[in-house]
């Protein structure tokens, strides 16, 4: 089977773990605070341009958000997010379970507009009693979406004003940051983000890492004893060099960016080479997931040979599925992935 | 500086770095669905003589530990632990972050007997309002003990059969199971292991593994949505092969073992050392890890090139320390270290 | 001012007052194990048909639904309610703070469809991966609902077979059950309410009691150590007899029904009288809460003698408001606010 | 039966009762901003000479403990309190389930000293690791203790200086705070208690209301957001006013006062009857709960007529109970009760 599941189906880049490898035997402190971590939270701090953030490194994606939305929130507020978003729809009620409600906004493409937080904001402050419902106490993007779009510099520059002028901290699921950073009508640099946002973090996992999620505190008001959270919600890695050690790879000299760029190419290839047999795609992606929609025959007969997702019918004979390209996508594939969908056509 | 203070100082043995070297470009489903975790569940369940367990792999101890214990027990239940259990001192709060209490028992040596369970549960239900109390809900022990001390299997025995007799399920944290196992002074076999308790974990992450623990559930009641559980505690590892390749390379030949066998060879010879030389041991620890009461004077000069735990104040010049070896523990460093503190007499 | 604008704004019913005037003097034993709990419990029992049903006596009802719905549910589980369900908008995240997610289906009169339930539930378990969303645990339904309406009898056998066969637990928020009972258009009696779901309360506070709920558990399974849950939750009164005394005097000899009787009247009165005046109303609601729409303007002149409640614009000059009767409503304050509307005509 | 067991055995105060009948056919706001419940905040904040403090009404004890703690408290954070404390033995892990550890003191009589608080806040930051383990975020104490035992005017200091030198919000749960504030032996005022804590209630519930707790906030800090956590947590009455009433009559002229003294006088008369008698007391307690040491054949016989709370064997044949007398407690019942074990001697 050939693999356009998802954005995590291979190990992990070669010289990580040539690295790996190189720094086996040596004899290092527990929990993050070798000298692998330093060195890479010194990279992305510069990476950033943000020399006062701190940078902490927990193992997943449903635990780094569970550990910072309830790091932020006291016990009555809950977080603005789309209602697509990965914390309300994919993490098993994961904040909930710390207590906290998502307070979802309708969204088409996975983004949620500054004037959506701000009516959400307004509506619970005028309600005659707002203490019945649940107070929006921070907002929760993913960039990309869940379903590969981007913010533009501007929507963030506005989502992150609306934020500052209601007291709401901006958090940004990273993920796949490097898969929108490098996409080719992306116009917010990674210290824009910084700036834009109180906190957020840098996948790893899916670019290229075997796991490792590098959360980045820009506000210092929230970061005040982070690490108390990480290890009470599990995620503080007992050999945290492992993550150290990828993400000075990752950051020391560009890696992360190559294996972000070699997926958006991969993907803009899978792009076009639909568009141009004239199939259309369920949302405007230019990262590396890929939402055509396509007949169910031709899907079905897709099986035998590659993974995919399904996402929703989009009528009696076609679906929309989603095809992820990462660091690892060999052009071959796409290529023969492209080929075999128009021989079926 | 020599490291003794814990027992992940290194990466992971070479078989496993080989390993994952072989199958790193393997392309496999995530979330511990793919061919390594199957066959890793595989070896674990013959090496438990459990064939109808569940086996899953969580990333680390104590999301492990949040993750079983808060899938067993029902809001107004706690669980039972010895004073001194890793839950009740060194997790940050997580059982009660999850909304359960830790109902401790009094422990000179890390373990709790059978009738100390069995008074706990009468005291509770004899009490004239039992309702107004934590209700007694499930048994943690940690095996060995965080004491470095081991339950024969005639006291896991005692401890099962009380359990059983109270409807308690009795869980074991085997973040040092390995190093418990082959003891010298053990006579529990991993398949007694499996049959006295309901659930419990293989650690790999103190054992030579880069990180993961293997949750074996036996009791069928504790199976039903386990999965669930995981992916809302941020243990579901997206790349969760990972997980799998490592326990299948230490559990395919007995890696396990012998990564286990050689941290308690130099453990041993450790102890030895020391004790020909006059020392005494806080806890009589046939494992990995080893208590020794030594000189502050001789503790101060070690520091200038071993590192180790400190662990109380003996008396006005004497403190406990903890020293631990591990799988990758070089016999040259612990006969280096018996000299030097000879030397230092 | 004259007040309409909820269902608790006078004291108790003067039977209530008269009852705790003479008991006041008794010795009693607390926490609502004393026999006028029993007799109250007695003739609860008698008036659901349901012998062996478990009663227990709750302060208030968002305390009441937080401790039913937190004793049912398993860590991963969410209630599936109405978008407008109490819990989902008016307990500041009560359930949420349990640890549960509340899955909504959209409603355009409070009330939801066994149809929704069915198809909620198979979507989730016709996910490729559903352990990765909120399992749905059990429906929980208001009767009558926030809007007023009550189900027929045959809308509740369908939910409640729907229920059944999904294996999910019905509980009914009965805040305002006696309202929905005795509307004229009902056909369910409190005995196949008792009947159809696995658990459910009967409101007192808003039903002539000075406070208090009463929770009727029907399925034997979910009456484990409820008690322990009450007290966990704040709930367990510990003058438990002040809430045995009001449910006693409210169910000896159907008194509990005049007062919903007497509401309804009132409710009808006011809007045929609203009607008659050619006003229409957002919702059909035969219960005691009525939500006309009418002109802003006539609106802010009522304001001056009357509250209500706003409940949303209805147009650029109209709005939707509620008015709510009860067992303490007076007539001539019903007829006074008719004839005014029709003075600011 | 004529009961001692506990201090909630009768209804309410004559006058308490007088009140809610004249008051009980007026139309109010609900949810506790009523004009009662205004003028029962004056009166508060007046007794307590702390006219910014904000003061709330909840309904019960372990309602309120539940509410405060886990407004205060940051996720990774736990409440120091006395081993014997309420929050730690018998409100069923009320605070557990909010997610927070209670870090207990060891304690002979229900108190624990400035000197313990700073020792074990000095612990925790003192360890190499302090995110390992809970962090100490309050201090709970019990005035009167639930051993009936209080804290004199200079251990309040201390403990409130430690507490300010620490930054660790101090509560006191007042549930019994009448019964301190006039015991023979005291030394501190209301308005004492008010300005060497951050936040306290005063009970009500056992000291002549039907039931409530007014939570007074002195703390602006601890102010905000306090009434969507009492919603959250179920402790928002609907009829608030019926606090509001109890308290504006408790507090208008002393009546709260004259409560505490007589059970206080009972008590007093209680304990010189039995120390008369050649008895002694478990605890040294001047306030309404008594904890004599009898004969256990005594008790046996005694239980006939009376009753008592078995608190704990003292040897094979002797037991300590509690008697509790109350503001309802009747003079010839105490006396009674004297002559009957001087009889059975």
């Amino acid at each position: 089977m050939i693999r356009f599941e998802c954005d995590y189906t291979e190990g992990t880049h070669k010289r990580i773990l040539q690295r790996l490898l190189e720094t086996n035997d040596e004899q290092t402190g527990g929990y993050g605070v070798d000298e692998h971590c330093e060195k890479a939270r010194a990279y992305i701090k510069k990476a950033c341009d943000s020399p006062n953030a701190d940078v902490h490194f927990l193992v997943g994606g449903t635990q780094t958000n569970t550990t910072v939305i309830s790091s932020i929130l006291r016990p009555h507020q809950g977080v603005i997010a789309s209602v697509s978003g990965h914390i309300a729809v994919l993490e098993t009620g994961a904040i909930e379970a710390t207590g906290h409600k998502v307070l979802t906004l309708p969204s088409d493409d996975g983004k949620i507009r500054a004037e959506q937080v701000k009516g959400l904001y307004d509506a619970h402050w005028s309600h005659a009693a707002p203490e019945y419902s649940v107070q929006p106490g921070m907002v929760f993007i993913s960039y990309p979406t869940e379903n590969g779009t981007i913010y533009t510099k501007s929507e963030l520059e506005a989502l992150s004003q609306v934020c500052r002028e209601c007291g709401l901290p901006l958090f940004i699921d990273g993920a796949r940051l490097g898969y929108g950073l490098v996409a080719v009508d992306n116009d917010a640099s990674l210290a824009d983000i910084a700036k834009l946002c109180d906190v957020f973090y840098i996948g790893g996992t899916k670019i290229g890492a075997l796991m490792g999620e590098a959360v980045v505190i820009i506000n210092d008001a929230l970061k005040k004893d982070f690490r108390y959270m990480i290890k009470q919600k599990g995620g503080l890695l007992a050999k945290g060099r492992m993550l150290g050690i990828q993400f000075e790879t990752l950051f020391e000299d560009g890696l992360y960016f190559e294996n972000s760029k070699h997926a958006i190419d991969m993907a803009m290839l899978l792009q076009n080479g639909l568009s141009e047999q004239g199939f259309s795609f369920q949302y405007h992606s230019t990262t590396n997931q890929q939402f055509p929609i396509l007949p169910d025959r031709i899907l079905k007969a897709l099986r035998e040979k590659y993974t995919y997702s399904f996402w929703e019918k989009a009528d009696d004979t076609h679906s929309v599925v989603r095809f992820c390209t990462s660091w690892a996508t060999k052009k071959e594939n796409v290529e023969m992935l492209i080929q075999d969908i128009q021989a079926l056509q």
